[in-house]
Parts: structure tokens; C-alpha cells; sequence
């Protein structure tokens, strides 16, 4: 069942992102045309794509890819399950020797997107995590994003650095508490006809 | 965090849908047009839908949804997290004495819709669970349900109702199994132009 994740502290990403547009096709792949993903594994079939590799990388990439497709207005949606610590297989250990230099910051720091999120932390292997989710709640705040408990999950609406950042914090620091499996499932929209303010 | 969810045995699915299409407004208001949902309790706002009620209903009215709106052709992509017995708030415990009888089940029996699916199980409260998972992965496989393994999931080939049932049928037996705490991910993808066999 669960047993095809990495056996070191590989992270990785089971994502999809939905462009609600007749030419939907066309905005994924100018948008990952756009990303540079050589620093991570990446494979793509009919139902999501797999990044695998450091998770500076993971979460940059699967930014960058929402990114370059919210900038061109079109509505759409991104749904990702952030993992790591999955006890299973060994494929795709490979990219664990990359540097932590990132290759997309760059390309779209000038990039200003609201998004609103939901996500929801699963800490599968223990921790004392509680804390360190309040904590980084807290900063996400300090960060101008804007917090919302909503069912099953907490609700984040700001800029898309800002919360792919704190997304991260969140991650990184329930691994850290001692999490041994920790998984993360995100749920992004942009640009969304019912968003009230979803341009700055 | 994780606090606003049932307090009883309610269950519930944050979900969204995605027509990749111009259209995608309409065609979210005639899928759920037709989905009788008086028997959950049910709120839409720009990120995801919550529905809660018994277990039977949710995955009832998420199945419609998807079904009604897979059938006029158009791709689309679901993503849904089922819940149970996550500790919290008291709101929404309503809905739990509907009947078993299921609304929309007569209406979409004439429907058959080929989807991909990629599921994975997250049993955050114990539980002998694994024998439970293995048996009714080999229940859908009966069905003529193809059963692949993925990255960090489970991917299921087969028709939309096979399928459901089958999701329905792990995640009830798991929760039986003594998982105080039941999650879990389902992404759907229908339609899709990359899709081999789409149609039965
Ligand atoms: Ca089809």
C-alpha cells in the first residue's frame, strides 16, 4: 500500500494543478517550461505528477509550477500531498546529493500572486509537534498571511511566497520535533471569480 | 489546527472539483443541480466543499458530484479528503439521524464512467488495519478494479462506481478496525485526453 516512498530523508510532493480553461493543456506545459526541475526527480502521468529530492527543492518547484500559471490570471487550482519519512522503497534516492541553491527564486521573486490555501498536517510518526505548528502559525502571521481555522483543515490567504514559505517552516519543523512520517496535503486557489480581493 | 472536525462518528470530505474548461462555472452548477444533498450537510467556499453527515452520504454525494459531471465529457479532476473521529468541534453533528437510504444512487446507476484514482490512507489513531487495507484491495481487484501502486499512493483503474464503493468499503473497515482517527486522499481524474481507455 504505502510502501512506495523513500527509505532516507528524501521528501517529495504527489501533486496536480487545474487550469479551469479550454485550454488547459497549454498552461501546464508553458508553466513547467518555465521551472527549472533539474535538481529533483519529476515524473508525470494522467492523475498527478511526483517530485521527489531535498525538500528545499520539492516545495520550490511545486511553487514555482503554481506560479507560472496563476501569473497568466487564469483560475487555477493546485491540490499537493508533501511527504517524507515514508518507510519503503529505495528508486528515486537519487538528487539527495544536490545543493540547497535554489534555481528558481530568482525567476519569479518579482512575482506578486494572492492565493488562499487550506492545509492540514498529519504527523504520522509521533513528535511534539503542537508547538512548533502554533509557533509557525504564529509567524505566517508576522508575515501578513492571514490565518482561518476551516473543516479538516487551516485556512491561509496571502502571497504565494509567503505561504509556500511558511508551508515549509510548518513541515520542516514537525520533521525536526521528531515526526518520524509526516505528511502535508495543501490545497491552493488563484484567481478564483469568487476571491474578493485576489490581486494586491 | 486539525480541532474543527466532528466530535461523533460524523464523517466528512473536504473536497473540490475541477472541469478543465471555460465553462467550469456551469458545469459545477449542473453537477450539483442534480445531486440530491439534503441528507449532508453541505458549504462551498472558493478553496474547497465540505460535506458531513453519515459516512454512506458523504461518499454518496461526492460520487454524484463527480459522476454528473464527468458525464458531459468535459476532463475533470476531483480531490477529496475523507475524514472520521477527528477530535474537535461539535458544529455540523447534524444530518446523523438521516436514514441509510441512499437519494441519488437510481440516478446515476445508468451511468458508466471509466476514472483513474489515486488513494492513500492515513489511520492516525491505531488499529490492525493493514490485513483490513490488503483484503478489500483484493475485493476491488474482484470488481475488475485495476490496482497499481504509486508514489505515496495507491492508483485504481476502473468505473466510478466500483471505485467509490470500493473507497468507501476500506475506509469503513478501517475505522471498524479500531482507528480512532481516519483519513483519507482520493484524487480522480476523468476524461482525461491522456486517459488511454477512457470509455468502457
Ligand atoms: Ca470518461
Amino acid at each position: 500500500m504505502e510502501n512506495h516512498c523513500g527509505t532516507s530523508r528524501i521528501a517529495g510532493c504527489s501533486f496536480s494543478v487545474h487550469p479551469m480553461s479550454d485550454k488547459f493543456v497549454d498552461y501546464i506545459k508553458a508553466g513547467l517550461n518555465e521551472v527549472d526541475s533539474s535538481k529533483v526527480w519529476m515524473k508525470t502521468d494522467d492523475v498527478t505528477t511526483t517530485v521527489r529530492g531535498r525538500m528545499e527543492h520539492v516545495f520550490e518547484v511545486t511553487e514555482a509550477i503554481l506560479l507560472h500559471i496563476a501569473k497568466t490570471g487564469v483560475h487555477v487550482a493546485f491540490q499537493g500531498t508533501f511527504s517524507i519519512g515514508c518507510p519503503g522503497d529505495s528508486s528515486g534516492d537519487v538528487h539527495m546529493d544536490e545543493s540547497e541553491e535554489r534555481l528558481n527564486k530568482p525567476q519569479f521573486k518579482e512575482i506578486e500572486q494572492r492565493i488562499a490555501a487550506k492545509f492540514s498536517l498529519y504527523p504520522m510518526g509521533g513528535g511534539d509537534y503542537m508547538d512548533t505548528i502554533y509557533r509557525q502559525i504564529e509567524a505566517m502571521k508576522e508575515k501578513g498571511v492571514e490565518v482561518t481555522p476551516a473543516h479538516y483543515s487551516t485556512r491561509l490567504d496571502g502571497d504565494t511566497r509567503d505561504i509556500f514559505t511558511g508551508l515549509q517552516d510548518v513541515f520542516r519543523e514537525t520533521e525536526a520535533s521528531g515526526s518520524s512520517h509526516t505528511v502535508m496535503t495543501v490545497t491552493v486557489s488563484a484567481n478564483s471569480p469568487s476571491h474578493k480581493d485576489d490581486r494586491p
